[in-house]
């Protein structure tokens, strides 16, 4: 049982929507310790939730649920899931957001949320989020046993985590997502770029450097960001600007 | 009695001032539970504000106190007002913003805020937010009886619920608000607009759909929103975006 | 002690690194009481971080711990401090943040935090906010002594707050930030402005006035704003796009 909920979604804070579901979620367990881990993801970015939740993950107290709502089939067949790993439980839309967690953080148990009595009374087509993911998280966050939730599922969508093309000593991945000051965010791992030289666009980023301040102001570097992931960056300003990089370009360590 | 506070205003999180609010209720009343209903609405939108009010409120428990703070009015003669329906308590600078709740919610008692004793002891005449809205939530979430903050106030503003225009089997409405994703919500009730086709700038929007997959993707849709009010979108895109939308442009339904 | 963690940070609501910051905190006090001062700063506008933080300082409760993490040089050889007033306690990088507290309220002691089996096990060079700033203030407001923070730091960095150039009556100030409003904070003081005329760009903006409304809408003027300084505004509209106003920009009381 947790009292802690974290709360993921495209809402934003110019709409109440993730205003209601911290209202429908208090009124249910006014105990409930609500976190919000990010709410202006780009409407149905699937990519910066499913990175969003690999990243935060790991740094949450144990038990602690993550309420993912990027949720554009909101209203048709997708299905609700709640899952849990050692550490974490989710519940999510199943069109793959949960695809990028750790590999060390595999999904032990998966079900359906389709046990109708735990939703409000009446379920519209536009807003699971107030309607069934709050008053479901609200109830786990009060000790609900999980098997009260609806039957095991043995399937569930992944969004694929890039692979890398390796030709010889070059590994060729991509960007999963840009984040806010601009840093491009990629999935070459540390050891993927060790002693190579990073490029984008045909240009050289030369080595793997430990910190921005590690080239001068307004220079293009690559390091390794708090992701544990290679990250492409201008110290002092927004290397996707500059280079007009965008989730899904390629880069090259060679 | 409540402890859970609200807020919504036109404060964005770049500048601190709905942490200000935050720290001195808190100062207040430490126990006091400070909801972020919304934050980004756009400077002085008491459409959106009103909106987010209505929609909201239901939600909430009982006894939630709503503090709005969208006020251009801020430092001038316009009065600041606490009221409550029977669910739910509010307050609000006299400009309109409280218009909107729903007709089954009716406001059961509104006075003027006006006992000095209550705000910070230096009240400006920009940030009443501050100076007189936080402070006076902080202490009716300790139990302040509403007796306490001035007389009654037998009128107030109301910002009009916009008609329809009924001709024949036609429905003239309008958009309401717009939201983060490009939905337009209207003024046209699911009655309203049940077995008619919806239109909008001279274009067809077909009939009445359940979700939004149910047109392919790309392709402009109406449904029933979480507001219970007919909106206007785009499966996976901004009807805003797409057509030009705005609050306020006429919708039909015919 | 306090239980009481105010952040303000330019991570924005669009990635997780704030809401990682909270899942840091909580897992190591459960207990804290997180405020949201600012998130969406412009990236590295330490202007902004600064005015923020005197702004805020004052209205909350005494002992609150402010986070500032607003951190061009995260990795490289700035130190991260800790210091108080007699208030508020600070956790801030060494970029000169701290430098436009209120005159009367200085900072009493100031430490450097270099005590490692604070922070987290692994820390990375690109997000101390997560590694080392969450970490510590969570272990400050469970009650660890300053002491064991690191050793005293007799210097550290401050943003020079703009000074006057008075010839005569006059007084030239400049801009120090603009708002989500647009709305031109100066570093004119009421009784730098009391009795004359308020100059921008050429522009005449009348006497000092009380509110926003003692100018018909759509009008520039100049009023005391909730800082105590003198601010540039115009009616019900942003003064900083109507005068291209920006940081740093010139004003005049003459």
């Amino acid at each position: 049982m947790t009292r802690l909920i974290a709360l993921l979604t495209d809402f934003g804070l110019r709409d109440p929507y993730a205003g209601i579901m911290k209202g429908v979620i208090l009124g249910i367990n006014p105990k409930a310790e609500i976190v919000d881990l990010c709410h202006d993801l780009a409407p149905q970015d699937r990519r910066g939730a499913a990175f969003a939740l690999r990243s935060a993950a790991p740094f949450f107290p144990a038990g602690a649920l993550f309420v993912a709502v990027v949720d554009p089939g909101v209203g048709g067949t997708r299905r609700i899931l709640w899952g849990r790993t050692e550490k974490a439980q989710f519940l999510f839309p199943d069109n793959g957001l949960i695809g990028w967690l750790h590999a060390g953080f595999p999904l032990k148990e998966v079900r359906e949320v389709s046990n109708r009595k735990l939703f409000l009374p009446d379920v519209g087509a536009t807003f699971h989020g107030r309607d069934i993911f709050a008053p479901v998280a609200a109830r786990l966050s009060l000790g609900l046993p999980p098997s009260s939730l609806g039957p095991r599922a043995p399937h569930w969508e992944r969004l694929p985590f890039p692979g890398l093309r390796r030709v010889g000593a070059r590994a060729r991945g991509e960007i999963l997502v840009v984040d806010r000051f601009g840093n491009a965010v990629t999935n070459l791992s540390p050891a993927d770029a060790e002693g190579r030289t990073l490029r984008f666009a045909g240009r050289s980023l030369g080595p793997l450097r430990r910190c921005y301040g590690d080239v001068v102001a307004g220079r293009p570097l690559a390091l390794v960001g708090s992701a544990g992931l290679v990250e492409l960056s201008v110290n002092g300003a927004s290397f996707a600007a500059r280079f007009r990089a965008r989730a899904g370009d390629a880069v090259e360590a060679a």
